[in-house]
């Protein structure tokens, strides 16, 4: 513990009120801290105002309202719109920015070298679930930068519920394990969307089809390790199911999705991967050969 | 219960010994099923023999042998190979057959039809979860078709373990869920292995990256929910996740990915369908909004 006064802060200022934001700054009004904040676009507090938020009238003056600013916007395109003026770099020196809006890692580098060209206190972080989890034990927050700056702040970041991890002193961590969770978010999801167009034509309601998808759900997890596990030994065992067996499905959905005039571009492109990996000579070897695959250059 | 001795058979016959065939041999003669096996190819008995299957010398008088003859081969094509030639045919009539292959709703509708001719008794089936959990509580086998055929066998198949559901009489209907779950499964297969080729590239070492990919797929289960009821109600609401939100880090991972010279086809084809919806005016919905525009003809 530091006898700064700043290393155990009471207050802290939330840049940006999209969805996310407004989460965020709920969660710390919840936990008892005295709450800043401001949005490119007034008008947006909800209902944080009346549970005790100050608005400030400007990004600065929101800054220098607190020992620490987390800002949530779209990506660093926007954060970087906000941050980089004048006179927001010299309220935010010597204090603690920390960054919970989504880019890609060589933004948060990028940001990181900003910051420490203004003399800010710099973390870099992602969240990984829905807005509706912040403060509650189902948040799952990401950080990487100094482990000196997230342990002076834990205490606060801490009111925002759930689990917190710090990934380490290089500041990009965060984002590269943000991207990589995305893609398998996005990749999913897409994969459960289009599942619930090809049901519907085939006479199955998505309530119908919901609980089934979650059982698939479900076995993913066990999945994930033994393809881990497959991918750092560079063993890609198909003895369960070679790729040969697993292509022939693919090729069935989309089929069968075609044949009732559903674009089926992503599965189209999953079946490709998983073709150009027999052509390989892999046809023998589990779908996880693919990672191997993907990652020749 | 119907008096006819058929009804009760405790005795099977497995046709196919690839490495899901092999299983469900496995489990039947574990639950004490007098179990005879074939296969295209000979010698895929594994240790099957020595654990009590008889290997019948031809499909036929594998078939003869059993009141119940349980099929799992690649497809629809491989099974029709073997059930369709005459001594099959006349041996299976009167008998039933459960197709357990993975095929699209089409084949399967084909298949009962040809059962129908020949006066063959005729389940379709798939099986939702891999090899390894034939036998234990964690197997989900799906049914479709005559209830009255699929209650003289249950006792039998439920020798395979885990959950089985009875779709309805409808043949096709476990194709239909089958594909439909498939597609879920492949395309998040996809993302993860897409995702560790990422990851790699980033630093971050497959194991690393596990325990957070597991949960990724925790918070699937109450998203599949919500977004099945957002498109069975026609409510697509983007107020915790605007897909302007969401195509902003579609984006972070193609290009992070690409950055990295990782073909990322799969992920721009996800990302390709969210921009479509944001141009056809749904920026500001949900994800969900996707499985509309998709339906669209
Ligand atoms: N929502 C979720 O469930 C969720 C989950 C995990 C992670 N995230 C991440 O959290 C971040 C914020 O997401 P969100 O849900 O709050 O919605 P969002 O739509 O991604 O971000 C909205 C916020 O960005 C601001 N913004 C956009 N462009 C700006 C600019 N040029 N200058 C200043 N501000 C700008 C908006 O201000 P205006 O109001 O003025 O437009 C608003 O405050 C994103 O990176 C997202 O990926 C969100
Ligand atoms: N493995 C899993 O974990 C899993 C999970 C869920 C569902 N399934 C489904 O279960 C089915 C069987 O899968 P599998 O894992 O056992 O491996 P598979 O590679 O899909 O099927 C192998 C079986 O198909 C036979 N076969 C292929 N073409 C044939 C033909 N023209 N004539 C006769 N037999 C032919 C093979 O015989 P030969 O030995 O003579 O080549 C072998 O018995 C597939 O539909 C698969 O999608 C598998």
């Amino acid at each position: 513990m530091s006898v700064n006064p700043q290393s155990t802060p009471s207050a802290v200022t939330v840049l940006g009120l999209g969805p996310m934001g407004r989460a965020l700054a709920g969660a710390f009004l919840a936990a008892g801290v005295r709450t800043t904040v401001w949005n490119r676009t007034p008008g947006r507090e909800g209902d944080l105002t009346e549970r005790g938020a100050v608005t400030a009238a400007s990004a600065a003056e929101a800054v220098a309202a607190s020992p620490l600013t987390v800002i949530c916007m779209v990506n660093y395109d926007a954060t970087d719109a906000v941050l980089r003026q004048d006179a927001v770099e010299t309220a935010l020196k010597g204090r603690t920015l920390v960054n919970l809006s989504a880019d890609t890692p060589g933004r948060a580098r990028d940001t990181g070298a900003w910051a420490g060209e203004h003399g800010i206190h710099y973390l870099d972080g992602a969240i990984m679930t829905p807005a509706g989890t912040i403060g509650t034990p189902q948040a799952v927050f990401l950080f990487s930068g100094p482990s000196e700056t997230y342990g002076e702040h834990r205490a606060v970041l801490d009111g925002l519920g759930g689990t917190h991890t710090h990934l380490g002193e290089e500041v990009s961590r965060a984002a590269a394990f943000d991207i990589a969770l995305l893609d398998i978010f996005w990749t999913s999801m897409a994969g459960f969307v289009h599942a619930l167009a090809l049901a519907d034509a085939e006479g199955i309601t998505p309530r119908e089809l919901a609980p089934f998808a979650k059982g698939i759900a479900q076995i993913l997890p066990p999945l994930f390790d033994e393809f881990a596990g497959d991918v750092e030994d560079g063993t890609y065992s198909g003895a369960i199911n070679p790729l040969t067996s697993g292509v022939s499905t693919m090729a069935h959905v989309v089929h069968a999705a075609e044949d009732h005039a559903i674009d089926s571009g992503v599965m189209r492109a999953v079946e490709g991967l998983a073709r150009r990996t027999v052509a390989l000579g892999h046809g023998a070897d589990g779908f996880s050969r693919i990672a191997e695959v993907l990652r020749r250059r």
